[in-house]
């Protein structure tokens, strides 16, 4: 990671021949977003507070920030995209040290064989290290779900909407013994149609995803299972004694601010942060699509158009809901009428394009854009081969720019 | 912990029966430090900053905040407790976090048999679970360093100031080819008097004891060779994907309020933090002291007294500084002589009192305090007997003069 990420920083000046990378998905381009705002989303935190290694001892979840629950519970209501009812929280560092969390606690510690972790190919290209890396006699990294054909001694990872294709997904393997985790990362609005709240027995959120704080390192899982979820709490604590609360009263604030945007009307019209978000993709996916029409080199998967609950439901309580922020990106983009059909009814403006090479001379779709100087990720570290890589959405505007105008400019 | 946690909340009410807790080493004892200083120890985060997963491409530690690494760098030169010229800083999540870094990069992925991690009885109750809780194929727990009989592929985990007993300590296999990890936690000026500046090849510190804020799981490691440094980060990036920015900028806030008590001499004069802790452990220690004198079955390790580098500097560069703070505590525990002379030159109060049962009536320590309602850490997790107990010294007043007055009051 660090290797590419050593040459990020070169990207920002946007000459010729900067190194852009779109191999993370860092989502830095909500940074306008939370400027926008200003101080209602500023987190303040004097020297004595937050001292002690507990946040509520009475909670399995001893080191879960009480405050961080509330509001995660509030947004996935007005979202509506997760059941929260007779859940319990468990908070990690980021979603994926809950993903080794979810492992450890649904493997067995007596089993003879590590039990089988398995995902469908495409899948988020760290599910096979994360499962693999500390050589653990518990679980190992068996691959793709769709061809497997081990006993019911198996643990699915189904990822929805699924890094790095954005496809909706349901387990592959869903009407046997085995145990799933559902790692919803990208189940928000402005990265997919709302259809309903999700209502599996873990989930796997996270604030990277949610709001674009990466840097907090906070991700969150619903659990049904009390006894799954004290596992994966007691993973937490044996893995790094908790998780900072700074970062959690820092997402509480931040996941309030976003909730405020919805719930308190009176509030000025530039705090919506999922249609900022969704505003915001549309243009740049609107954009790509055209670049890559003209370029005729390559392709995306095609979903069929859905209804969004959330902009649906949004739309009718504040029909007036076109705020600045939205008109300014939808002048901006030229399509106006176009996206305000998509804000209620739309399709794949996921977080990351998942380009396919239909140029019979280009094999290794990676090694072709690093000669554009355009850091990809490779198919190939999805399970499926080179003429597929993912590429980010999530970036700064300039540097999104520069990948546009470099596609663009392809002879 | 949960469990044991749970009760803690209890002992705040303070009456016969409550349940104190001191299981645990939360480090609350300095929440009145924090009170004091004010808003210099504040952190202010606005909602649009550190939101990129990235705090430095170009380390390879891309996760390391720059103003945290410097202040730690700065601090460890005015306390003289570790060489940080030429080595590697890598943050983790706690020092936990770092200690499974350390073994992830010490140990060899091509291995066929584990490599043995050993620590000389009694080692830190946690290192045995860190070791063998994942059943890594990489490294187990093979107990005890000073009995241990295999060959020179080992891994030495080395406390010093210990815990449980503050003793300090070298490597038992010293001489051998094996590898080490320093673990420092406690090698501060409140604990244990300074003697040089620590120069091992991995040394592993805390924010937790440091400074007293456990929540901010903000660890550190100083690493000599850069392959084992880049392998530690890769553990952390497998793992969560870097550290809280929020705790990391927090943590440097926190680190240079106290450095800046040393290096601004016109700050007011409540600003030294080791003195504060300094004499609030003197003053905790000589009840303890006293109180085991009294009922007559309890024993402690017993240290040489022995010089501070650190608070000799001190005395010298500041004659007068004696200041608000600790007078409020020399005069409050009416040693005043003693307190003032241990500044120097002292032994062993340390953050746990590592209690023996020297009444043969008592076989388990930690059953006959539970009688008492004081929950402490039974001998046996530390790979001695029952007739041991760790007991934090680190909790708020109001809970540890429960504690004296509990033995105190023993017939």
């Amino acid at each position: 990671m660090e290797e590419k990420a050593s040459t990020a920083i070169a990207g920002i000046s946007h000459d010729r021949d900067s190194i852009i990378n779109l191999d993370h998905g860092d989502p830095t381009m909500f940074e306008p977003f939370w400027k926008e705002i200003g101080d209602s989303a500023t987190v303040v935190i004097p020297g004595w507070q937050k001292m002690s290694y507990f946040s509520d001892p009475r909670n399995l979840c001893w080191f879960l920030e009480p405050e961080f629950a509330n509001e995660a519970r509030r947004l996935h209501r007005i979202v509506g995209n997760a059941v929260t009812d007779d859940r319990h929280i468990i908070v990690g560092v980021g979603s994926t040290q809950l993903i080794h969390a979810a492992l450890f606690a649904l493997a067995s510690t007596e089993a003879r064989q590590p039990v089988d972790v398995i995902s469908a190919a495409p899948y988020y290209s760290m599910y096979s290290g994360i499962a693999d890396f500390m050589k653990s006699g518990m679980f190992h990294w068996a691959g793709d779900a769709a061809t497997f054909n081990g006993d019911d001694n198996f643990i699915e990872l189904v990822c929805s909407p699924n890094n790095p294709d954005g496809e909706i997904r349901h387990a592959v393997r869903g009407n046997e013994a085995g145990k799933r985790v559902h790692d919803m990362a990208y189940y928000w609005p402005q990265y997919t149609p709302m259809r309903h709240p999700a209502d599996h027995d873990i989930m796997l959120f996270t604030v990277s995803k949610a709001t674009g704080h990466a840097g907090t390192r906070i991700g969150w899982a619903l659990v049904k299972d009390a006894e799954v979820a004290r596992k994966m709490a007691k993973f937490i604590e044996m893995n790094t004694i908790g998780v900072s609360k700074d970062s959690q009263v820092r997402a509480a604030k931040i996941l309030k601010v976003i909730a405020d945007g919805y719930e308190l009307p009176d509030l000025e019209a530039g705090s919506k942060f999922f249609h900022f978000g969704r505003c915001l993709l549309a243009n740049r996916w609107q954009r790509l699509r055209q670049a890559i029409k003209v370029s005729g080199r390559f392709s995306l998967p095609q979903f069929p158009s859905e209804f969004c609950m959330f902009f649906k439901e949004q739309a009718e309580t504040y029909p007036g809901t076109c705020d600045k922020l939205i008109l300014i990106y939808v002048f901006a983009c030229k399509f106006a009428q176009k996206y305000f059909f998509f804000s209620l009814f739309f399709s794949n403006d996921k977080g990351f394009a998942w380009l396919r090479s239909e140029d019979q001379t280009i094999e290794d779709l990676e090694v072709f854009f690093k000669t554009l100087n355009i850091l990809t990720r490779n198919g190939r570290q999805f399970g499926v081969g080179p003429e597929y890589v993912r590429v980010s959405m999530l970036d700064r505007d300039a540097n999104f720019d520069v990948f546009i105008k470099r596609i663009s400019s392809l002879e």
